[in-house]
């Protein structure tokens, strides 16, 4: 039997924090990981560049088998998610909604923070949804490139967090949201600049259990399996994905395939 | 009269400090700058992606009019400047082969440093043309986005660059390369981290000579005009381009088109 797999792209590494999640929430289920790593980062892009490139990864992903997608990159999913589920027609969930539909639920009236890419917060998609929430959106473009160097507990990283994070130091706030799949590697360090109250909200949970919810009512999911298999697929640097992806995704990666 | 321009191309901002240069050097030109902005960094990405690239932006570039190029990137210069010379039979100058030939004959035996991009360093351009040298090829991927997001002053990048010319405290070089074309910007935080006896070549310089030498040659440099004039071109976020031009090409920039 040829077992369908989830699909899962972002523009690089930082969707591995989400395949991490998924793996966690839905442990029998075979994963296709698509890294755009060659066209990285998508923060800094146009929304038809996103789309376009969106529509690649997701035809990619097809020829690979997959019964369902994950679009593991906020500005991908601010961007795109909407034309890609008129477009295809299996699952497909993103990691902003299921984010959103948390806040709404357990933050009204509350004060949160998104930290986001350039493209994430000036797309608005979280101030457009979050409406009757007291929002805090903080454009963070360098953590992107400090967590995709490694620089995790780095000085220079701490020095960047304290700038970007300065707004909450005299207001603090009752969450921060990681509005971006890079983010979650270095939330020790966000920790130690936020208040200890703070409650750090990593959007690829609600994005795991969003997609275990869709694939149980569709009746997708797999039975008990003893070795659920995973394939990664990179389009440039497959050398640097394999020696960053534990940071990521919390273990080791064997192979890695041009896409 | 059509008069025709010099083509300039970078994958950002960066190669305005050629356009600097080669201003100063050449005041009489009429100049049309692209920057790939839509695909930025060069520097991450495979030597194929790189000639493909820029190979389309030398065909947009003669679409406006020039009668030579320069590739004001040196990852392009590392992997693309043969094929363009190859294909195309107008003047192509690059960033890389001026500073090389200024090194053998001035540095010849000598300790120099090269900073640059993981695909200029890996490339090895620099170390094959230069093996009477005695070279510290150095990577320094994260000062391309410090430059690009406009931390020139700040104390994160001190730290990253202490990091990375930490190999230069215990023997230091006789001089130091700007092997990318968004490092001269920091070039007063890289004097005060190194050896004040260390010379800091920035290779706009040595480009710009080369191409006046080109153009004198082939009796294509233009008579005394009164207003030289500039076109900017990007192939994204022309707004961003537009307020961080200054810090690379030091003047201000009018408009910003979307290539």
């Amino acid at each position: 039997m040829n077992r369908k797999k989830i699909g899962i792209f972002d523009s690089g590494l930082g969707g591995l924090t989400v395949m991490k999640a998924i793996a966690q929430v839905l442990p029998n289920e075979d994963i296709v990981y698509l890294g755009d790593t060659a066209r990285l980062p998508y923060g800094t892009k146009s929304p038809e560049t996103i789309i376009r490139y969106s529509i690649e990864n997701t035809h990619f992903l097809i020829e690979q088998g997959i019964k369902a997608l994950v679009v593991a990159c906020h500005t991908a999913c601010a961007f795109a998610l909407e034309t890609l589920q008129q477009n295809f027609d299996f699952p497909i969930v993103g990691v902003i909604q299921p984010m959103v539909d948390f806040l709404q639920k357990n933050y009204d009236k509350k004060r949160v923070a998104i930290l986001g890419t350039r493209g994430t917060i000036t797309s608005g998609i979280y101030q457009q949804n979050l409406s009757s929430i007291d929002l805090i959106p903080i454009q963070c473009q360098l953590l992107v490139h400090l967590a995709e160097e490694g620089y995790v507990d780095h000085p220079s990283t701490r020095l960047v967090l304290e700038e970007y994070l300065a707004p909450l130091q005299q207001h603090p706030v009752d969450a921060i949201v990681l509005g971006c799949t890079h983010f979650p590697v270095l939330r020790t360090e966000i920790a130690k600049v936020v208040n200890s109250k703070t409650a750090i909200l990593d959007p690829a949970i609600y994005c795991a259990k969003s997609l275990l919810s869709l694939l149980q009512n569709r009746h997708l999911l797999n039975e008990k399996t003893d070795s659920p298999a995973s394939v990664f697929f990179v389009s440039e640097e497959a050398e640097k994905f394999q020696s960053l992806a534990p940071l990521f995704l919390g273990r080791s990666v064997d192979h890695v395939k041009l896409s």
